[in-house]
C-alpha cells in the first residue's frame, strides 16, 4: 500500500490531528498518523509539524522515540543537551529522558516519530523538575513549559 | 543522540554497506544502518539507495516492511501491483508479499526501511514462482531476477 505525499505537510487521506487532546504545555504543533501498527510490526509512525515559533511538550516517558527530520529545522533538547537539527537528521530519544522540540529557526520543523504501539504515557515536569532542569543555564534558556 | 545527515546519501559515522552479502539478484544498491534497535524499541532502520537503473531483490518474507521514500523516485512492485513512488511517500509491504524496488526513472531512489530486529530471512523466487508472477503482463514487464 502506498500513502502518497501530496504537499510539504500532507499525505493523501491522512488527517491532521491535534498534537494532544488538551493542555497548554505545547504550541503550534499538529500530528498525523502515517502508520498505526499491525501485529507483525507493532509500531506507530507519526508525523509532527511545529509551525514557526512553536514547540512540543517538555516531557519524559519510559518508551523510546526514533525521530527523523523531514522538513525545515529547529532545535531539540535531549537530556541536558540542546542540539540543532535539520532535514534527514536522525534523533534517538532514550527512555526516561527529558526532551522538547522547538521550531525556533524561522522555519517549520516537521519530523517522523516512531514509537511502540504499546507504550507508557508521557510525564510533564513538576515545579521541582523544572527547578532541577533550570540549574543548567543552557537548558534554562531553552525550555518552554 | 543525533545522527547528522551530511549530504544526499550519507550520515555522519554511518558506513555504506553491501546491500546483501552475496547474490546476483540485485543491482546498484547500497545499505546503511541508521538505527540498530534496543530492547525498548526492537526495530532496525536502514537506508537503501538504488543508483539509476538498479533494483532491489525480488523477494518475499513473513516480516513486514515500512518504507519511507527519502530521495528521488522510482517504482515498486507490491504483490501484483507496480506503483510509482517519490519523496515522502510511505509504502507498507505486508508479510508474504512479493516486492521489488527499481530506480527506473532516471534518478536514484533512496528510502528508509523499518523492520523488526527479530525477523525471518527473505525468500527468492523459484522458477515456478517466476512463471506464476509472469502470468500478469504488467508484472512480467517489470520484474528483474
Amino acid at each position: 500500500m502506498v500513502i502518497r505525499h501530496t504537499d510539504d505537510s500532507h499525505w493523501q487521506s491522512v488527517s491532521v490531528l491535534n498534537y494532544k487532546e488538551e493542555g497548554h504545555h505545547f504550541s503550534r504543533i499538529t500530528r498525523q498518523v502515517l502508520y498505526d501498527g499491525c501485529p507483525e510490526l507493532p509500531c506507530q509512525l507519526r508525523y509532527f509539524e511545529i509551525a514557526v515559533g512553536g514547540h512540543s511538550s517538555l516531557e519524559h516517558h519510559e518508551h523510546v522515540h526514533l525521530v527523523f527530520i523531514v522538513r525545515g529545522e529547529g532545535d531539540v533538547l535531549v537530556g541536558n543537551e540542546v542540539q540543532r537539527v535539520s532535514e534527514k537528521d536522525l534523533v534517538t530519544i532514550p527512555g526516561n529522558t527529558w526532551h522538547q522540540f522547538q521550531a525556533d529557526r524561522g522555519v517549520p520543523l516537521g519530523f517522523l516519530c516512531l514509537v511502540n504501539v504499546d507504550r507508557d504515557r508521557p510525564s510533564l515536569p513538576t515545579e521541582e523538575d523544572l527547578e532541577s532542569l533550570r540549574r543548567d543555564p543552557r537548558v534554562a534558556a531553552f525550555i518552554k513549559s
